[in-house]
């Protein structure tokens, strides 16, 4: 199908930059988080909630991934952080952020002040999950109010990460959500998937989640 | 760029199918609807209360669009309805249905016995509002445990819907979710918009959508 063959073009275009930006961010002894979700499972919220535990202690960079808006980036600019805007609206509606996107905002960000750069992608299980973009490390976000049914229905997503955050769990009690069944599913895809449970609203788990981000930080140290 | 002038020819070669598909369904008289929402925002249970309400009145026949398993097709199933099953993983990955797809499996459908056909998009906010399938309508689902700030950032999904169902309204006590400034932010995108507000859970709001739908239907009575 001639469809599929654009799509392996286009890939292997995406992992040739996303080589080049991983020499980058080895360079400059950068960490590099690359964070996914579907619309609206708490990727900024988390990312407020972590850059305001860490700051004093990681220099955090942050670049934000949106089709429209630069909404998120403006709730991250309040703390100080290095955080440039990507919105895909203007590349043609890209539902995802690829490797030459991430290329092509660099030379905003600061690097020198930068040791762990996290990139919150457009929100979507589907797409995200094919691009490289020269990251450490692939973690993604998914609320219970989603269902536990999702690792089965979005499969390389939960393939391709390395952490799994289960966010909402505050809503646990109001859900049909069943985190056996969930973890089951998600393990039987990616055995080696890392699991941690979390409310970003109330804080719960975000200590686990904020030491796994120090430990990757380390590497570098 | 090249990206996007694969994407207008992607685009234009769907146009050209999706109006066959119209043709089809305007012989065959049967009102369609195309269902779109992020993933977990409760399409397939909005769908199963809807049949168990609607099936003696009007006959509903379902597509079922996913990346990966016929879960929610065996769901509809359960219902005697007529149903079909696109899973995208065998054609790329693909994180939308377009009207092909649509075309190549009516033929497994008994169209004689369908009146109101609802198709079931990947669950996505991006990229399914770009690709008509030959639909009369298009809806979407936004769950309350989303934001409200989500019409500006996937304002083309809100744009190309004639009617939004904001569901999971049983969990509005726990969100922080603007009603109000979500209907603003939703009909400044799309001032023709309808809204109504469900609980596909409790079943609350769900005779208004009821007979949004036997309106729709009564098209061809």
């Amino acid at each position: 199908m001639p469809e599929i063959k654009v799509l392996t073009k286009i890939l292997e275009a995406n992992e040739t930059i996303a080589r080049e930006n991983r020499k980058i961010f080895n360079k400059k002894k950068i960490s590099v988080i690359n964070l996914m979700s579907g619309p609206g499972a708490g990727k900024t919220t988390l990312l407020e909630k972590t850059i305001k535990e860490l700051k004093d202690k990681i220099k955090i960079g942050v670049i934000e991934g949106d089709i429209s808006t630069s909404m998120d980036a403006e709730r991250i600019k309040r703390f100080n952080t290095e955080v440039v805007q990507i919105n895909t609206e203007s590349i043609g509606g890209e539902c995802h952020i690829d490797a030459n996107m991430i290329k092509n905002v660099l030379p905003q960000l600061n690097l020198d002040k930068i040791e762990l750069l996290i990139i919150e992608n457009v929100g979507n299980l589907v797409c995200p999950a094919e691009f490289n973009v020269g990251e450490d490390k692939k973690v993604m976000i998914l609320s219970v109010t989603e269902g536990d049914d999702k690792p089965l229905k979005y499969p390389l997503m939960f393939h391709v990460c390395q952490l799994l955050l289960i966010n909402k769990i505050d809503l646990l009690p109001f859900c049909d959500f069943d985190l056996d069944n969930l973890k089951k599913n998600a393990l039987r895809i990616n055995p080696q998937l890392e699991i941690i449970k979390i409310s970003a609203k109330t804080g719960e788990g975000l200590e686990q989640w904020n030491n796994w981000l120090i430990n990757l930080w380390k590497k570098y140290k």
